[in-house]
């Protein structure tokens, strides 16, 4: 299995503390030692980095843990493999280009049979399960939609493609196109909004405690992802299950449409 | 306008001591300052490193400076802007999926009209000339072929499309989809090819001296390719114009086919 850790900002947002966490997960404070990776968005662009090294370990991290990249959405990922080998073609998050976005994906789970449906115009660089879904997710996207639609439509839908590769396995999921982080759970994720008035956290991972206060102002919102929670002192929620659950502009969105399966299940 | 790196070797090769001298050109002895990326396969994966910052001043190339990422192929760029802001979806090398291979791009030039040139499957995140004929490119080559083809077939191709392109202005290019390095030239750039007996280099932008000799093989074959020579002390060779040079396996590939205005201009 794998862990995930997400962030969606109003504004533009120092990662590293969070991701201090997950990466001490890395072969440090946890097993998931095969590899790790983060994406930043930037605007319309989105910069990765990828290391097949524990992040525990890793020169790359370290850097990272140092250097203030600030941003609106990341998507990090530390693996422990087990489709794939470890190899940095197998590292998440994976990328894509649709509709002229920068699509930004990461897992945690297995999908049985996945790799039976079958692929068009995306196809995976490395033999995962996980890009494979990722291919399948994009395809069915560009077949449905000839550019980029509205955002509760591409909410709907993503919901649904979701909640369709949900049923194969366990299926813990942070995707974006560089507007909005979409957060999808079948098993395990957690979440949390820091917003004003702006307390103290203390990593679990690490001996690491900061004061948000110091560093904020009274309009900032933070929404971060995470598999399991990162602090002690804050409260943690966990997301529902089988759903696309909708981070935008530091917020959840409340009406975010329910996936096919739980319409279908209502009376 | 920008300037070039790229490496093929036989076996995995530290590219550091030419990028420091790339880095160098990127707002410390060259103009380069509008951002700067660079590219490393590793077996089937990708790794890319992009930053808008100049490269003389980026603690990203600090890191790489410091870090032996070894790799049979590495595309790099500093970029100077002409069309574009300076922002991180602008910044080269541009990266793309096709049949199932990472393919890497980076463009020093000016290509007039290129944007009226229709996109299909593939679109550009930024706004730059080089990114618009980067995925008219590779739409060129799906709608040619449906899968990854012979190596002949994928040099001739590619040498056709860049001569298409390189018609519309300066058109000076590396490609790559992680087993060769494509470069073609219309207007400058240099390459070397290392092999035993390996000597001694010496940068022209940096007080930086190698001795290859000391860690190299006898079996080892490295080609560095550049827009102006990195060392003044090895001899570098003009790049013939108008033309795919094709790099495998740290040779040039001497009977690569030619381009085709080239074939037609034959008596």
């Amino acid at each position: 299995m794998c862990e995930l850790l997400g962030m969606n900002a109003n504004v533009p947002t120092d990662i590293r503390f969070s991701f201090s966490a997950l990466a001490q997960r890395g072969g440090g404070t946890g097993p998931h030692r095969d590899g790790w990776g983060i994406a930043f968005y930037e605007g319309r662009g989105a910069r990765a980095f990828h290391d097949p090294q524990p992040s525990a370990h890793s020169e790359i991290a370290r850097l990272l843990r140092d250097y203030p990249l600030k941003s609106k959405i990341v998507i990090a990922h530390v693996r422990r493999a087990n489709r794939g080998r470890v190899a940095l073609e197998n590292t998440h998050p994976f990328t894509r280009e649709l509709w002229g976005r920068a699509w930004t994906f990461a897992h945690n789970g297995q999908l049985k049979g996945v790799k039976k449906r079958s692929l068009d115009l995306y196809k995976p660089i490395g033999t995962t399960d996980s890009e494979h879904a990722f291919c399948w997710l994009l395809g069915q996207l560009r077949a449905r939609f000839s550019s980029l639609p509205s955002p509760d439509a591409l909410d709907q839908a993503l919901g649904e493609l979701c909640a369709d590769l949900g049923a194969l396995g366990v299926f813990n999921v942070l995707v974006s196109e560089g507007r909005t982080l979409y957060a999808f759970c079948n098993k395990k994720l957690f979440y949390l909004v820091r917003c004003w008035p702006f307390g103290v956290a203390t990593l679990i991972d690490e001996d690491l405690r900061v004061d948000f206060s110091t560093m904020t102002t009274p309009n900032d919102r933070v929404v971060v992802v995470a598999s399991s929670p990162l602090t002690r002192d804050e409260v943690w929620l966990e997301l529902p299950a089988r759903t696309m659950t909708v981070f935008r502009n530091g917020q959840l969105i409340p009406h975010a449409p329910k996936s096919a399966d739980q319409r279908s299940a209502a009376p």
